[in-house]
């Protein structure tokens, strides 16, 4: 970190300056040019707070050197990290689609989908049992008993199972459950990134619709530095001025996300724009960008869903879905989906 | 709720819709026109999905015609709400302005401050115990030793105390707090939310960065639903393009907040932009704008807050905002602040 | 348009109303529901001015059901629109590059990198002549000059030349220009709009910072309402809160785009972030998304170009973009870069 | 302007960049710091292009010391910029009101209208003549005829005019307009800029729905460095997710703006969020929040005006919206409004 000083600092105040930060553990340097004098932090300063040191009268602005992730940085780990769910790599050459319904309905209709998808090429089912939803008066997912019956469709298909955790104080039910995917409204939860970093869980952290891609790294950070270093990343969509569609797909974090850190990311091409009919080429899309996976909602009859309509598509689309993208990702030397690719 | 069917719809599929809104205990009411069949949906449709009506393949679209909150809608309650903490009343024709540090650091820091900022007219005193911090490495807050700070300082001072909470499984230790805060990142923590709903103490809930308005009420309806109408609405800017400020001040959503809603709505000038060199004109507007009652971040030494220290302004600074804003409330016939208007 | 009155409307009002459509020539047709008495108007409705209709206070809310925009939409123009310039085509399943400098320096600079671009497979050269500037102190261009050598790098590859115009009275020095470009900042000027109407070239027009896909097909309205149909629409990034691009990538509009109009639509990887090394990625996620063609900055010398220096690659950089893409172009059955794929 | 040197550059690259500096007249000054070798740029950088910069391999980051805006600037401009139009003062402690029509539509009504917002108060009469259209099939203004008719109306009534002009080719038309209006979509016309610095009349220069504050103090660069010092700024509201609003008025942007610069800025409370009934808290919040006026659209009919009915209030109402102003811009220390504060 480099600190700016404004002009008329005296030496007594830059003195007091050096001195507090020597209390705080702190090494600087100091360098006075001709234009500006320049105080420059030595050693780890994440915990460093940059608003607090932009505040001193004395400081005319700060400049970061090092980025303030460190877990999730690829500067300090090179190599693309490989998360295994089951048999189902994520990561590095590895691409797989988590493929299921917004909502677990029944039985029946969970176990259904879960065989479809399989045959169609998914590597992990997802279905929601803690269902986040804005209005209080709506279908609030069957909590508890759905990922029962996600477990049970496990037990039929084999497939690992990913399913959203709203609150720490339902992490016992999650005991089973292969991924614990952070929704996109929790991502800043902090209480429950920290509990999440004492599992030893594949986390499946989505970025929020307001967040900047450093927030996502810094939340990747939460989980990271309790001891957890299975986190998946996802890009579902950024709240922008357009109202076609209900966010917009930022297309570009898959590449920049590639560079800033070595976890995995993958990109959920339903909630990106709220448009089923829009799944398609925007998993083109994905893969050709970079893309570690997909998370695609898939819902055997898409009129019926209890929520999130919209977004699904049938099983057979699903399927036509993974015969386009297959050639691509052989083109850019993917390989997954259960041996498809 | 009405329906706008497509051209090409069947008679057959027309009698299926209506029998399908008639399984789930929804009466419609078909209209034929020359342009368009129209389908009405009688009655509470608050626990309807609309995006799942949407993706019906024979709805064109679809058009609310009643707003999804209910509890929290002034046209269900034309008066608007009091909120009474301790001697302070929020709303209606009464104005306060809770302030206090970002941080409580010790039991000598929160006293003092509570003291200069009661004595300038604060009838409430925020601080921050347990702090959503974007990192993990930077500090946290006392926590549990910070709320106990801040019960000292209300028996020194008799201020009513304001304090965010981050996670259910502290809501013991909130027991002698006056008003929960639910900050932005929480603002669609819906577990937490239900919750708070179901306790009776007043609820600040602050707007998400990128939360519309028909969010946050429909948040505040979480915790109404639940039984606690006690909640204050709270405008702390929204995430934008432009990047001289942190947030954007919506100062709109004050005047649009009172018309949907008979909820108070604070203001809080500090966050709303990260300069607290904007506090005085941003307290200002919002006081002009109707806001009632302001949530304004104060310490005795900008320079040593642990967090967010530029949006900090002196109690000195705080009271020259208070003498400010006086008469302008005097000639919006509010009172409050402790006699002071 | 659907137009929903209000519950307490007289007879008399809705009789008025009726007869003001009528003198403005609108037929209109009246259904009194059990809910809302509903007024549709009849036949082409495009002039109509929905926000004053919303403005009437017997008026609850309008609803559009034809797009406003009617040259541009693919509803009354099934088939793929085909832009041919020179023997490149655009559009429908022909795919083609424009590659070129940010800015026209010389006649060496200008010749050299169009003959190393058309060697890697670009089918149009891009330069700018006339430069908008954020700053009045920085390099404005060659302006007329910076045409001339377009012409002159022309004659020598036979590459058609694409470049900018920044006001209507420089038309004329676009005479010999084969696609005049309408950049971000110009995309509702409508009076510039207009005039390109009356003239036959093909239009590249870029979508503005903060348009709405609606409002980018109203802008090609403005061109094609003058009888000049020939419009190549381009998404170049649209403005949001992520800071670590300069604009955000609206990957979802090239199938929307795709969905709602005829025209041909291809994507500008240098501007929509800024930065050059997400020129690969995106190219190759735009052509997968399904964009009819690419536009993108190349440098012989990334270091010295006078404007805009960090979006622009190598022409190295830039075969090496083109290898990548053909086999991607091959596997969706599209045609062009001069007979590359 | 600073440039952070990376780590692994070479003495001879420092010292061919440092070459490359002189050879364009542009002074440098190494410092190597035990972290960082720091190059900085002396004397005026307004003409360097920060992005090239940012694009040369061997540098890490650059860092502007001096904002980019000069003639604007309040550093070389401490006091108040008061711009006179006939009688009427505006900025320093002079406020005042610019009244009137979205739309000219005939003699009878600019001149009635002009009668009666003079008399509550307005001190300048404004109403389109050329209208910027979303729409190629919407009214697009009287156009020449509009300018006329306001001509006329300022002969009834004394009130010096302002109108927007769309095309430099228009400018002659604009001889006996007393304040010319660029809109928001033409912020960036940067040939228009030119043009109007070459003028010596008042110019109202409105935000962009998408321009940051640096890029609207560089559009007003462009009109003062041709000259023409006389310029008004105008926050309008910018385009954000909310969609209450048609934009989001940026309240903060008056006191940064007055920070920033010593021009006068003004505020549009009606084009902000499209909503008429929002005009009048707005306007109380740019009052307290510094603005040194307000541009109101006022129709004598709302139901009737032929565009953007619902942002205009009528003259009743705005007479209560100066009345209610009235008393807070005294506080203020406010004069103007034609002796009426």
């Amino acid at each position: 970190m480099i600190l700016f000083l404004k002009k008329n600092t005296s030496d007594t105040q830059v003195e007091n300056l050096v001195k507090w930060f020597d209390d705080m553990g702190i090494e600087s340097h100091l360098s006075k040019g001709k234009f500006q004098t320049v105080l420059g932090l030595v050693g780890d300063t994440s915990a460093v707070d940059i608003s607090l040191i932009e505040g001193l009268e004395i400081v005319e602005t700060v400049k970061r050197i090092q980025e303030p992730f460190k877990n999730s940085n690829r500067k300090f780990h090179p190599d693309d990290t490989v998360v295994n769910v089951g048999d189902a790599k994520i990561g590095g050459k590895f691409f797989q689609i988590i493929a299921g319904p917004c909502s677990v309905e029944s039985e029946e209709q969970i176990c259904s989908i879960a065989k479809q998808v399989k045959e169609a090429g998914a590597t992990l089912l997802r279905g929601g049992a803690f269902k986040p939803r804005t209005s209080p008066y709506a279908f609030q997912g069957l909590r508890a008993e759905g990922i029962e019956l996600l477990l049970k469709a496990k037990q039929h298909t084999g497939l690992p199972i990913v399913t959203e955790i709203m609150d720490l104080s339902h992490l016992d039910l999650f005991a089973d459950v292969d991924v614990i995917q952070v929704g996109a409204r929790n991502m800043q939860n902090f209480e429950l990134l920290k509990q999440l970093g004492k599992t030893d869980k594949p986390i499946l952290l989505k970025r929020g619709l307001a967040s900047t891609l450093e927030e996502l790294l810094m939340s990747a950070e939460y989980i990271m530095a309790g001891g957890n270093e299975n986190v998946i990343l996802c890009e579902r969509g950024i709240r922008t001025f357009e109202t076609y569609t209900r966010n917009t797909l930022d297309i570009s974090a898959i590449p920049l996300l590639k560079e800033l850190s070595h976890l995995p990311i993958i990109v959920d091409p339903s909630h990106a724009t709220g448009l089923s009919k829009l799944v398609r080429p925007l998993s083109l899309a994905s893969v050709a960008g970079g893309a570690d996976g997909l998370i695609i909602e898939v819902h055997n009859n898409p009129q019926c869903a209890l929520c999130d309509g919209p977004q699904s598509i049938t099983p057979e689309a699903f399927g036509d879905v993974v015969s386009e993208i297959s050639p691509f990702l052989k083109l850019l030397g993917k390989e997954g989906l259960g041996g498809l690719v």
